[in-house]
């Protein structure tokens, strides 16, 4: 009897918990969950099938003993604790799942994961995951007709459902804030575009956005994410000429973020004087300049040359952030502000849906002409549990699960689902989730 | 005989070598220079007055051997090697003197050097130290006198001398290049403007300027620096209204300054891809979108909102930011391609000399009426060696050390100049240097 240990069932560990669960049953395998709060999962599952373990991660001895009596290990815990995990895997031979980007304390275990026949599969969520699985098909694909792939675009949106799309944002938060609030920070993103490196700095990314229409759904808006250039090698596409990979929003998000961006609101590093007493209005005006008799708006739609009347002024307005209401936090960077003032402004509803939306365009030569092709995923989330980002994370990692478990995969060493032999089974069962792409072929 | 020992006799210290070697042989000193490189002192001093040690901070016997023999050591050194030279002062009983900011480890030898009867003397230059000095004794005039401070500015700018100030952004390296080209990074600046906290992040920084005109010089364009917050409580002004403190430049150099700031390309956290054959039209042109058919110069200027034949344009054209010539830098961050043009277009000329400017104003209230004072002080470069920079940063510390020989000032432990038993000796006999400051009082 096979087994399986899964560190970390929060959340976004929703749907691969079921879909782990059904197989253990269907295949005679045992699912032990090993969480801080198992609660949620008590007496959902047969506990013959299903075993609920309490565990924190300073108990070591604990988590040898779980690996140790696992055939394969997934870790949904954050990113920062795999290399704990993978470092008893190794000591105990057994392979892992991690849906984050390799670290490189991971990448550093590649050799010794390699000589002891393991697979440690990461990147295999949605974005780092699904990303690059649907990517790979078509370049695969694209490459054996002979095809030289001379554009990539790809860019991926958490976002909320239409029918759940009740503010002017267009936006709500179906994953972490934190991480939405400082989204693009932490250095220039760099691009290829037309055979020409860009770069763009973080206080203009939010001003450089490309509208992209997917049939059915609209228009969505793209800005740039971190580093496109090191895809190129990852991919195999040397010799491209654009390589862009992005996130997406609705319009206007960027134009009214832009702003914040720009006047420093979305700042992390310092702490703000008398941040508890301050109102959101005194907090637009910390960054503006002293001028007695004007008014926060006209100061702020002069020193950025936007209009009063427009877009990026109606969202701000609707966000509260020139109400004379306390922000009422201690000590608060300008980042925790804004993250505290969306989490009661973009909360979501009981009963809404988020939404994820994965676009890629490529551009490329075959036969002496020119073709341009566009994949496209739109998940809906089915219900507040079975979010559209629960699938799409957990579900790459549950198939994968099984076909590691039945011996399907050859990989072995720190891997990302580029090879063939990972992504079809993984695409071809989450079809049978409506997690499928559609395909345009422009010209 | 007593003896002084200084660490470091670079171009930085040439007036104060001059000034320490002329007060050892009046007051019957022996001055002993510990430098790397001794060569430019050989012969221009007698040998029983000034001695030349050629000294590298590898050699820990004999840091601590020319230290023992003192009776006060100076560090003219970078500001990171203090801290090695201030533990050895601790240990051999000796006074200290440095221009260099106050950092963690010098503040933590505060206890034991008070405990040991010595004086640390920092922030002892121009800026820090003459903007200290001439600050403070206002500041003591004003309060003496039953004012009420109710804002206080202050600006320093290191420029090239008006008979020297041939190129359109009125401005040459007199000081360190790579300095000025990353000035004002590192974290969002803040200060006090009318009773209001502010912040500006970078990229902004050089678009919130503020003119300031000195009688006989014109007009100077200051922005502002880090952090002016902590300079209320250094100087003993708790409940000031306005506390700026900034650096000059003439004007248009912030306005262009500011589009490069912008665009991203005083970067320096990144390397650049196949910076050696970039042209300099190529540098900036990776900082814009990719337009086929349109010039680099249009789509800056579209970019910023700018006018295309304004200042910005002008100045950026001088620099030669739009000619098509190799840059040649390998594996270069935009900074430093930035640092390697203007070091070309912002080089001093034989003859060229240098000018600080520093100014102060004070708003106070008197008797129930409100006044405005400012203090002005201009310094011209003397030639190449005896410049504006090298004086006023040397002869301050010159002329403290022999008041600290000669017992006259009674402050211990690590300590900046802002008592009048240090300043007031150190302000008086600058004068004779013709370093002064003319007072206005404008109300």
């Amino acid at each position: 009897m096979k087994k399986i240990v899964l560190f970390g069932a929060g959340k976004s560990a929703y749907t691969l918990v079921n879909y782990l669960a059904k197989e253990a049953k269907a295949q005679q395998w045992q699912l032990t969950i090993a969480d801080i709060n198992c609660k949620p999962w008590e007496g959902k599952f047969s506990s013959e099938i299903v075993d609920l373990v309490p565990f924190s991660l300073d108990n070591e001895a604990l988590k040898h003993s779980l690996i140790q009596e696992s055939d394969l290990v997934i870790s949904m815990l954050p990113a920062r604790f795999h290399p704990s995990i993978a470092e008893a895997c190794l000591l105990h031979s057994k392979n892992l799942i991690t849906p984050s980007y390799v670290s490189p304390e991971m990448q550093a275990m590649d050799q010794e994961a390699k000589s002891k026949g393991l697979l440690f599969l990461n990147e295999l969520g949605l974005d780092p995951g699904i990303d690059h699985m649907s990517a790979m098909k078509l370049i695969h694909h694209l490459k054996e007709q002979g095809a030289a792939i001379e554009g990539f675009e790809s860019f991926t949106g958490g976002l909320i459902a239409p029918e759940s799309d009740n503010n002017p944002w267009h936006y709500k938060f179906t994953w972490n804030p934190r991480n939405v609030i400082l989204a693009g920070q932490g250095g220039a993103v760099k691009f290829l575009h037309n055979g020409r490196y860009k770069y763009i700095p973080y206080h203009k990314l939010f001003d450089r956005t490309e509208i992209v229409h997917i049939d059915g759904y609209g228009d969505f808006e793209g800005y740039a994410n971190r580093d496109s250039l090191k895809y190129i090698d990852l991919y195999g596409l040397q010799g491209v000429k654009t390589m862009y990979r992005g996130t997406f929003r609705r319009p206007p998000f960027c134009k009214a973020w832009h702003v914040l961006a720009q006047i420093g609101a979305t700042d992390d590093s310092y702490v703000m004087e008398d941040s508890e007493n301050m109102t959101y209005r005194d907090f637009i005006n910390t960054f503006l300049k002293y001028r007695e008799k004007d008014s926060v708006e006209i100061k702020l739609a002069y020193y950025l040359g936007i209009d009063v009347d427009g877009d990026e002024m109606r969202l701000l307005t609707w966000a509260g952030l020139f109400e004379k209401k306390k922000i009422g936090l201690k000590r608060a960077t300008p980042a925790q502000i804004l993250q505290h003032l969306f989490e009661q402004k973009w909360a979501l509803e009981s009963g809404d849906k988020d939404m994820i939306v994965m676009w890629h365009l490529f551009n490329y030569r075959l036969n002496g002409e020119d073709h341009r092709l566009e994949s496209a995923m739109v998940v809906l989330g089915d219900d507040q549990l079975n979010t559209a980002m629960a699938k799409t994370v957990g579900l790459p990692i549950g198939i994968a699960a099984k076909h590691i478990l039945n011996g399907n995969i050859q990989a072995r060493g720190v891997c990302l689902p580029l090879q063939a032999d990972i992504y079809e089974p993984i695409l071809q069962e989450l079809e049978a989730f409506d997690i499928r792409f559609i395909e345009k072929q422009v010209f």
